[in-house]
């Protein structure tokens, strides 16, 4: 069956599901499944939000989309859900503060007024971080516990971060530690 | 708006679709945001395919979901897409040859007869993968020039892999080339 859809939340059921890994396992096979890191933000009307991510994947460039998932117990993620436009952080170990910031529960994320700023379209902007997109929902995914948000990637800006020379290393996380790669991470 | 689905194909359109980031800008983008590696398989009675992802990420781990994005362009993608089930096979550095394997195109990836075999359901296996998981499409979403698949994880595995002490290390994509991770890249 195909259908259009346009800004709607689909929910997903399963066929057979008690036919599933059990959690445990699940969870063990991701943890050594390593990924890029990016801190998203937003505001519905009710305040910033921000939580860090390690879903964040590009589907489509022509036209330019990407897609990450939230997890239902997040506070943060129904505000995300509500927004019609946010911003997506990719982050270099030089973000690594604002990458831990952004998954430690119970801390206000937005309380050093000189860590960021509002863009002129309103969302909240942390100013380190080394690239950054600001995108619309146009399609929503509930799945299980979690939401998969598809956005369009409508401008990005390079922020310049702090001048010590880490900040280029790509930021990975991996088995709930923080990687950087470099020339000494090369594989060949 | 709200409703079920199971199993069926969503086409998003997109408003305003003149407004977003140009192809280049978003390439450059996400060319440095780094990822996990997984080679993807499935056959859905017209001969094995495999094709190399850097999209794989956990959804929920209650019922257990993950998703991937293929590319409308990969010949294996419309094979992938058309099959019921299919094995996720998430990489270390032993399997870089693997990696390859799965992005190279107009390769046999299947030639090497040692190399795979078949699950008792069907589908076909690389023996080196360090983890596999078996798992049914429950949902995909045409965005752009890709497809985005929802997959409900059924089952998994362990292969053992080589015997030398790099096979444990992640293997991680970044810009065009690759990373395994190790306490050397340990960013704290």
């Amino acid at each position: 069956m195909n259908h259009q859809a346009t800004g709607e939340v689909l929910s997903l059921s399963i066929e057979d599901a008690g036919d599933g890994l059990s959690p445990e396992v699940f969870r063990d096979l991701f943890r050594n499944h390593p990924a890029g890191v990016a801190i998203i933000t937003a505001d519905d009307g009710s305040g910033p939000v921000a939580l860090t991510a390690s879903s964040v994947s590009s589907v489509s460039a022509e036209p330019p989309l990407l897609m990450f998932s939230l997890s239902d117990q997040s506070s943060a993620s129904s505000v995300i859900r509500e927004s019609e436009t946010l911003v997506v952080h990719l982050l270099g170990v030089g973000e690594l503060p604002l990458a831990r910031l952004g998954s430690t529960s119970g801390v206000d994320r937005f309380a050093s007024s000189t860590e960021w700023t509002r863009l002129p379209s309103g969302e909240p902007l942390f100013h380190s971080a080394k690239a950054w997109i600001r995108a619309r929902i146009i399609h929503s995914v509930t799945a299980g516990t979690s939401t998969i948000v598809i956005v369009h990637a409508l401008e990005s800006g390079a922020n310049g971060g702090h001048e010590h020379d880490r900040d280029g290393r790509p930021l990975v996380y991996h088995n709930r530690t923080w990687h950087a790669l470099s020339d000494r991470s090369l594989a060949e």
